[in-house]
């Protein structure tokens, strides 16, 4: 049995550690399975009592679609590269995010749009940052993986190459959103009286287990309303927004992009479980908690490791997040109560 | 004593691993320093039969007299980012290697540099990509770092940035050398035949302990000649290229940027002696022999820990490389020679 093959219906825990706000409650339990998911939709200070019922229904709907254009190509035998950018694709068409249509706008009133992705069976990577005017960044980002000696392109260069391997383009009309752009007008009001930050709500991301044994993850975003111009955030970047091993995990980050740069957070719980013996749940928590925390950032991951470990960890209030493998599925946005781990069994 | 001083005057172990091409020699010895700093003017496959008696002597002065300006910084009490700026401000202005003038050009014959700076005390970091007409990107990523609430800017955003703060402009001629656009015509004609990748030689790095206890590090490059328009490597990119906590290290690095990007060099150093207590040596030798050397990709690092050991390792032929500390310093360029560990004494 090759490494490769490893986890192929091995006998293995899963721990969903949904616990938001505060190191929360986790639960374990040995199951057989062969494929895992999980996905985000963006991590924030918000509790059910900021989402409308028909709101946290829309949530709950997309959240469900995306995630069930995943499992059909995991239950189909399909990989976990294609399987992220199936999902995330989606998720970069549903305006509700903030990633393709949707995406926020920058402090110029544009919209420019981070994405990569990384397979932990090749540990080959690609992403593109400051991307406009191509519909699927997550699939640039993709196609720099297969096709580019490079692996991360910026800006004009990562239009052109787009243009070059064909992606299909859009205008800035399909990107443009009602939500988005007064999220940006409240931000240029607020900006005119004060520095402060604006909302970093809504990027979205994924991680998969397919039953060859091998992980992938993938982020994509329109990164934080208002940013300057040319403002890089942790998606685009290997290391910090995403990082996938074979060896250890995979995981797609959502958050404070500046702070998960800064403690390279995707990175560092493939370092806890490959050099510190960690778990993946160990390693998540304390990535999110004590390092990045400590440090003053907010936000969460998504996370998958070998044997189809799942664990969706966040410091902020809320998380918009679903997860699935052969044992049951789920779909979880506020803070520390149990309906996750309840529904993944 | 409190942790930021925990350095200063004690007694510690340097280990200066120099060998490069294959797991070289390494020393041990034990001393009192207060101070430390190691720089790099690239790595690649050369012996030293690819360079002329007189083009040695020019690699050695350059690498001195950068290192010198570094050393005094640190002698007079400065703080390890100070040192950082000031060594790579002086190599970026030095046409012998690719970084600020002399930096190579892009496919489309332009420049666009990277760099990135990171404070070990403090986590904080800044970086800036694709920047076109400032003298000294290094400065520019500092500026990001102290004055910006983001980390990391590309291109024209990279450009508004510097414009806003101030920084020193520069035109095209300014960065123009003879050297690198000859590189870039010599790689033209080999592109117009094949896709292979042009030389990857002379981004410039500094690491650097001061009297403090404080680790800081920064790299800055042109790239890779012939590199497409946005292409971002492993120099700007916190966790690849360069990386300063004052718990395990700073690392700059230099090499075929891909591999460092897809297996994060410069973090794994530090999670390997974080999490699974490697030595720094250690560290640096399994990062770049068993990780990325393992993918594939070639070229090495320098790096400091708290204590002031000094690791300048790498698995291609050779690497630019001077280091110093109270006890001594040391130029060094090819291969597996003894001569750094002999002069480091």
């Amino acid at each position: 049995m090759t490494h490769k093959h490893r986890a192929t219906w091995a006998a293995v825990f899963i721990a969903a550690a949904i616990g938001c706000g505060s190191p929360g409650p986790e639960q374990e339990m040995e199951v057989r399975r062969n494929w895992a998911i999980a996905i985000h939709g963006g991590a924030g200070h918000f509790g059910e009592e900021d989402l409308t019922a028909e709101q946290q229904a829309a949530y709950t709907a997309s959240l469900s679609a995306a995630l069930a254009a995943g499992e059909e190509v995991l239950q189909q035998g399909g990989n976990s590269v294609e399987a992220v950018e199936t999902v995330i694709r989606i998720m970069e068409d549903d305006s509700l995010f903030n990633a393709g249509r949707g995406a926020v706008f920058t402090a110029e009133g544009i919209q420019e749009l981070d994405a990569s992705i990384a397979d932990g069976f090749t540990r080959n990577c690609g992403a593109v940052t400051g991307i406009r005017g191509y519909r699927h960044p997550i699939s640039v980002a993709r196609s720099v993986m297969d096709s580019s000696e490079h692996v991360f392109f910026s800006g004009h260069g990562a239009g052109a190459f787009a243009a070059a391997m064909g992606h299909e383009p859009a205008l800035d009309e399909w990107f443009f959103t009602e939500k988005a752009h007064k999220r940006y007008l409240r931000a240029k009001r607020r900006a005119a009286k004060s520095d402060a930050l604006a909302d970093k709500k809504g990027t979205v991301g994924c991680v998969a287990l397919d039953s060859q044994g091998n992980l992938a993850a993938g982020t994509s975003t329109g990164g934080m309303t208002y940013k300057k111009h040319g403002r890089i955030g942790d998606s685009p970047i290997i290391g910090a927004g995403t990082w996938a091993d074979n060896r250890t995990c995979a995981v797609s980050a959502t958050g404070w992009g500046e702070y998960f740069i800064r403690t390279g957070v995707a990175q560092d719980i493939h370092g806890r479980m490959l050099h510190g013996d960690e778990s993946l749940v160990e390693a998540c928590r304390n990535a999110i908690f004590d390092e990045m925390g400590e440090l003053g950032g907010d936000g969460g991951v998504v996370a998958l490791d070998a044997s189809g470990t799942i664990a969706l960890v966040c410091n902020s209030a809320g998380m918009f997040r679903a997860w699935s493998s052969p044992d049951g599925r789920g779909v979880s946005m506020f803070g520390t109560t149990l309906e996750g781990t309840v529904e993944v069994q």
